[in-house]
């Protein structure tokens, strides 16, 4: 039809993949046990495991969303007055509802640059949380890719790792978008890599193909202790939890996954391409599969009545940031359509 | 084959309903819009509305799963030294790890005859809370079916919201069974009496057909404000909340929510049938999709090796329960293997 | 004064003992570091620590109030999901409006038999938690003197440690009144005894003599790890400690604080002897400073003319036990005025 | 002696004022009721429901210390998606451990200006909190004096009070050294105008005389209700709470408790005048019993051998700020005896 909206607003927009509905349907007779304690499960944990390289124990466990996750996992390694470092932009700051403070810990922010935090900022709060009568920082949270789809370099992450050890902190890596950060040409490192640096990280599903889905994987084992009963007291331990093997699974078959991220970031660098043909600066560097440019105001009334998108920021002199997401489904035609309505 | 397992476990051992599978897969293409805001989810809303009867507005929302509704909804209607009653063998009280105390909020119990609470039991709880020393009793906590399978009938529904209205009680009923309670020919009353006499309730898709979800149904407007805020906080609010609308649509359409439930219920009379034909006796009578038999020692041995079930309590001179769940992929051929295998 | 009431209502209804007062009165003029981080603090500390035995280290805090105590304490050292077993007439249980809960753990009942929890039905709660579906049971919280006053002796609580060490708990005694405990003819062992069968107790103040101040004793050096962090968390770190340090100098000075205890329990005694003599029965025997006298319907009316007193439960055929307390306070003349009145 | 120490820490370092003593003793050997229902508190709620002007109710409440006022009011007032707007320097938010986000709560900031917010900031904060990813602001914390010792004037109290009519936020003044505030020169009203503006505020006794405690103010009745259940919640409400009666009564009879902080804050106007005749430089105006001179690096090993006071905040090209805290303790000798040291 004529008049169907493109949808660039997020990657979470479609049910999924083909290869992952088709893995349920095909599964549809089958009877499991529950919980995650079914066989198609211990293969897609064995799958991820075969991924951190040999050698390597981890702890795996799949949930059905990045909050859940987030709140789930960090609260399990924290005592009370234990507290969390974040960027200022951190999904867990800004866009969860507070679910990090409702577990009882207070969210510590640093300012991000790029999207990404710095060690010197994270050695700075440590030192200033100096006796009781503040709470303790513990945990740093960062997320790969940013919330402005950039990507930390493995000298990055190493000296956060660094800071990490210094202060006493553990390293978690929110990967909702992990699997474009992987497939990025501007990423040095595996995810074998990624398993030696974090203490815990997690593989998101739900944005890049699967109907819902994470994957959280424990490196260091002295968090391990008891994590299903957190799971399960938040509401996470899904009782048919043999849908996220399947679907685990399906994705992560002949690498499927990082393909699919791969795609979206090849469409995300065309449209990045285009846009800066036409002039356009933007917010920051397109590294993944979001695009920042800048744009008139004018503009955006434009665009808003065939795309969908967001607005990331209020106007200044240069203009509006606004925001699009590709995926895995977007299409040249697409891309092309944006180009041809802006200006 | 031969060795193929016989599964009465429980009622979510399986993916889901055809229908369903089919109506996710049919929206492959489509690109919706995040959280629930999306026309399948509206559709669904709408479907559960017309079930509630005219003139009765509610506030409904779709989650992921009953430890997740549970703990989201109970921990949005009270203030922190409120308290809620529920039978001893309450779900929320025994098999969800704690999750409303994790919330901040006590569990006051009441001794469950035959799986139900009874009115004087919780007016007596209430009786014994007097001040500022003790919680303050605030929301009655039942399920229907019962944890025991059994069904409440309108006139014990009845005295409990009267009891709930005389202390001061929020009344909240836990539907994870709900659609085999409707169904069941114990039930005297249809959703939308459930609608006039609860507080808040929901409807459970999980243990019914669906891959998973819950509806849940706040009756009561008083406690609508802000509820989303809660749900994401919990992490609760999926971001493609529209698989949950998707899921509910297929099954209500045509009522076949309730025909599956009904199957289910049939199969689980006729398994009692035959049981009883044999000479068994029962834990308490089978009045939905869970039969009770009490079966000697050395019968659960042989049963084990063919079917997955349930040891539901220790022994006593009479033999010791046992559980079957019948579902409605429950086939008459399993229902007469288990008869051929058990003396 | 002629309608002056005679007060057998608590332990806590006068300001404190003169020598407390005094103490206070003679540091006005000191200027103290706060915190509890002063001299007065460590003198006490030290008097604590001398009386848990040679070779014993122990971590000792000064808090103001015994649900301060017991709430700071018990989620200090549990995770999320981790519950306490307490017996089902618990102060923390019953009177201290879901303080535990509040901090998000849920406590487990057994059935009290003459106020103490039996060792057998600890067991029976541990053996029925398997999964992560339940809570996980991980403390045990008595209270020495018990809720009606009776007295574990060195066999029961050598029975509960051991329960505790074969079902991985940790064992809290809750001390709100454990100078009448060791003070008590009924009691066959010593504080350092305590000490080495408890991983946490503590001694209280309120109820002997202090304003106000209860003293943790941290026996289990594992446990220890930035508990001040914790008292600071939930505002029980006074900035004045130095005042809870010189009220318990005060009072361990010379072992006043056992005799003042000792006092409360003869008087008791003495009581429990002269209502014995007028043909009374008891709910439970007088081992410490509480009195449980069961009375018929109109004594109560006619007492409480002249008598601060507590109705402790409904009547039953043998009449309505009520409860006189006594402190060191109580006069022979009080005893013989109460005597006279009740028949 | 020679080497005593002069303490110009902070305004808790010593037990209390003679006429608080003197008060405590003499009920000795009176006997109360518990948990604040006697007469003495209820005559301390009296005249200060006096100080707050004819024809105003308010809900008055005695606890023993200000984080736990802060964190039982504040967890009181909000739902669990509420958030605090505090400024980044407030105490909730940088020295009590977290109390807050233990309730549940996030605290968001607001750059203070000279130890005040701003209404503008303020709004700010609401309007960029749009839906229910983000908590929703709630209440607006402010204290007077600030942490630096400045004073809101009524206009300034006026515009946030206005900014939170506007937001729907409630007013929290923290007042923990609200005495020094009502007696500064700076300060342009009355206890009974700053009723009418704040929701809730309270009156710090610890820091003005008191052996300790708070007495809390709840001007909005819609938030008074079941109050004392919050406060046992959190173990604040002290068995003996008459204590906080009996003192309350003495320190406000005849005006003494403002009389008080007039002195502190005159020893403090003195302290800055002969450091200003030195050409010292200060942080911030001294309005209350706050000094915060700026000192070169060397000046303050040679003050802290004789004196006790607090480095503020690192060094810059200026100097180092420290700060100066006097009370109704403080002499002119002492005055002196600084002047004399530092250069």
């Amino acid at each position: 039809m004529a008049n169907k909206m493109i949808n660039f607003r997020n990657d979470y927009n479609s049910p999924g993949h083909p290869a992952v509905l088709r893995a349920v349907a095909e599964c549809a007779g089958v009877k499991y046990p529950g919980y995650g304690t079914d066989a198609a499960s211990e293969r897609a944990r064995s799958q991820i495991a075969g991924l951190l390289g040999p050698g390597r124990c981890a702890d795996i466990h799949f949930l059905a969303g990045g909050t859940q996750v987030n709140l789930t996992a960090l609260s399990a390694f924290l005592r009370p007055h234990e507290a969390v470092i974040a960027p200022g932009s951190a999904h867990i700051y800004v866009h969860e509802t507070g679910a990090i403070e409702a577990t009882g810990h207070k969210v510590l922010t640093v300012p991000p640059v790029n999207g990404k935090v710095r060690a010197e900022d994270v050695r700075a709060v440590c030192k200033s949380h100096t006796d009781e009568h503040m709470v303790k920082p513990r945990l740093l949270y960062i997320s790969q890719t940013t919330e402005l789809g950039t990507v930390y370099t493995k000298a990055e992450l190493s000296s956060l790792r660094e800071v990490c050890d210094v202060c006493g902190l553990l390293f978690y890596i929110d990967g909702a978008r992990l699997g474009y950060a992987l497939s990025s040409e501007y990423c040095d490192f595996e995810l074998r890599e990624l398993a030696g640096l974090a203490d815990v990280f997690y593989i998101g599903g739900t944005k890049n193909g699967l109907l819902f889905g994470e994957a959280l994987v424990i490196c260091n084992l002295k968090l391990t202790s008891d994590f299903r009963f957190l799971v399960k007291q938040h509401g996470g331990l899904l009782s048919k939890g043999f849908l996220l093997g399947i679907q685990f699974t399906a994705l992560l078959e002949g690498g499927l996954y990082f393909d699919l991220a791969k795609q979206a970031n090849d469409a995300a660098a065309k449209l990045t391409e285009g846009l800066r043909n036409k002039g356009f600066s933007f917010l920051t560097e397109t590294e993944s599969n979001q695009v920042f440019p800048i744009v008139p105001e004018d503009a955006i009334k434009r665009l808003e009545e065939n795309i969908h998108f967001e607005v990331w920021a209020g106007a200044d002199e240069k203009g509006t940031p606004i925001r699009f997401v590709t995926t895995w489904l977007t299409t040249d035609e697409e891309i092309e359509a944006v180009l041809g309505m802006i200006r």
